[in-house]
């Protein structure tokens, strides 16, 4: 297991190349962007728990920490490398290999295609808040200054198409407002 | 909650300053240690359920993601800073002050408190989680080339003493063996 | 006395995390701040005193050097980290210590005292250039394509407010302009 | 064509995944490495020239610039990620699409596969500047204090096997007795 | 000659001072520029040749490689520095010496007179192109969010008065165009 | 004088040259070692005072700030690059030309040469504090890790042969025996 405790340092060290490739200096690693998903992860699931929905805390948290280990092997490849790249298959195959010497691999993988493939409630909650945590990020470097990043807003269409709209719609529309005030 | 999320964002941004002091150049933030000390429990806390340990892994994962959130108000204080400084009650108020918007103040601010004071088997698992995964970062640093870490391997010592190491003395001494082999 | 001028090595490592929380990029370091710091101090004394002003330049130019020496013990501790921690008292007590293996401890802290309470001229001048310098400094990151940093030119009113101000007006009212020139 | 000089930018921007992977912060661009491979190839190949071998230099030229440009899209995908994704297929597509506002697609292309499968003697020349560059720049990164680096030199067999080594000995191993006097 | 290939290795640690003095964060180096302007030097080469005129592609992707290797010995001095120091006389004799341990030290050098005092087609050629390369950088760092550097923009009249103008007037003006679009 | 104040400020930009040609990843401005600089100047000379030597301490930390300036225009040009140019000549016409907005250019100008050509008691504490301070910065670059650094160890017979050397042999000669445990 140690073996895989320091490959998934490789997390550490990968840059995000969505910023990097729009010019962002220095930008965040995988792991910077792993860790806030699964705070939000945490903090809209227990939301959701609280407002009677049904949700697995447990289960959304450890996919919210696995949903991006695949990267320690394969790298963030960017949107324009996966024009050229099956980045799904190479994923998955790079995730059940990588779990291997872990303790649960099986019941690992199978919460990281919950992820994937939207095949659970908690899969799509991880989903949503990988999605809004990228979308704070471009917020973050908005603020401070840096610019081209207008396309990684598509994204928002995808939030306010989700199930979980309806319970953080103020969330969402809140991190909109603010982006125009900054601007 | 936006603020918040916005707000621990800081994480990424803020150094370990415990490397920045011997030298590394632009080390690891806050979110990046948080982010694999939360991967470690995972497995940990997995691993010892499968031996029948009585553990909480929800509650183990939670303690995992907040456990340094306090820093996100008041960095990370270095060791030579603390003979100055009262950091733990500056980051119990700031841990509590913080976790206001969020979802559930209360209980995250206790398994904060689990944590900091070990006062529960969950808690002193993210501890000895946190340990390690610090030893093991040096260890990567040190492979790297980078020397005069040595003082962080005092560690060690508490994770030998800690009622976990039966469960991992491997991982812990394999890193020490690693080590002795990189050097 | 080589073991203090090793420590105060730091001070070129630790960032200023004003800007670091800000989403600057390696922003500058406490020792770039304090040198210039030193700079200012030294042409404007030199021009108070030219202007028949009584100054003493030694002992100005002494207080820019030590000012922020502290912070190689307690770090660059950012504004909203002070609401938690009695930084005064732990940078007075760190200077003081600090200070044991330099040639004039007392001296040299009773100097830092002077601009810590700004209890002479040339602590308050020395202030008066700290404050200067960070808003250069903050000039120059918002030429450069930086936002978000309005909060920081709070300070103008603290410039405005000295008695030196009327000594150096064209200088502050001159960077309040090519501020103005810049958005 | 703008739109193709532009987007070669990414380049510049993207790290060599190798070196990030073992630690070495803010490692070498992608550019950085071809540029070098361009006047490694440039001094072998009129140095071939000047000893009788026949050798376009235009051509091992051309080839040089272009032997990595498809990373320009698909990023550094480093030795782990090719366990699990078609770099190869990919590339060649990439290098096939990036290519096509530039002045002569077909023939540019002709070329790249040239150094991809090391059909003519052009091809195979960069090939070995390529690796050569890799060695040098490991050198560099060991000199300068950095470890983990041993893997990189299994290549050092690759260059042994070629054609060009016969020419070149004295300059791969002056390499190997440099880094052996560095150790 | 491996000596001259490590030294050469310079141009990969040393930035661009023109970028780092308007405060762009970890700017381009020497190599990463000199890597695209042999690539525009490439593609406009062969789209003049295919165009009938008479222009020597080798000679000039040469000159391109060439153009800047002196800053491998006497770094990118800056234009402020440049009113102090002879820089072209200094740069002359660096790269003679540098180029000695060469190949072809007396060619390059006549190739590299060429770029530097415009005495042939190639040699002109590779200097629209290294203007061009510099604009389009600093396109992409303002799209990226940075400010200041109106002043490089002065350059665009150089290349509207170049003898290449006729040919590529669309790729000027198509990048002043993106330009006007992106503030 | 506010546009010297922000000119001034390029010396926390510039890098210096040495250590980032031997491979030091982001390595110290010339602002950072001109600050320490001036501390040391501060702690000998007052060592000096207090030992009875006649030494003017104003005088000595006004050349510290201002031994280094000249480099916010010329830059920090290494060793190898000024066989090439006449850096001595250059630096001289910067200092002068760049202290004309300040309160007292002749002072300062005089004071500037006092260090460049050792001409005063002052001048030459300030040399030799600048030579101690570099070798101080290639014993912490070294104990971190970094290697190849060797070269700078010769400027110890120059601070053997200085004439304030039996005065601060413990300082010279306790930092070669740190050096020599660190090994």
């Amino acid at each position: 297991m140690l073996r895989l405790l320091i490959e998934l340092g490789n997390l550490k060290r990968l840059p995000r190349t969505g910023w990097l490739l729009r010019g962002v200096p220095s930008p965040e690693s995988i792991a910077e962007h792993s860790y806030r998903v699964a705070l939000i992860t945490l903090f809209l699931a227990d939301e959701l728990k609280a407002k009677g929905v049904e949700i697995d805390v447990e289960k959304a948290l450890k996919i919210a920490l696995l949903h991006d280990i695949g990267e320690a092997r394969i790298t963030d490849i960017p949107k324009t490398a996966q024009h050229y790249l099956d980045k799904g298959k190479a994923e998955k195959k790079a995730v059940m290999e990588l779990l291997l010497p872990s303790p649960k691999p099986e019941e690992y993988f199978k919460l990281w295609r919950e992820y994937e493939e939207e095949l659970s409630t908690e899969g799509k909650l991880v989903k949503f808040a990988d999605r809004l945590e990228m979308l704070i990020q471009a917020y973050e470097y908005e603020r401070a200054g840096f610019q081209n990043l207008d396309e990684f807003w598509g994204t928002l269409e995808k939030l306010r198409e989700s199930e979980f709209y309806g319970h953080f719609r103020e969330l969402v529309e809140g991190l909109v407002e603010m982006r125009g005030k900054a601007k």
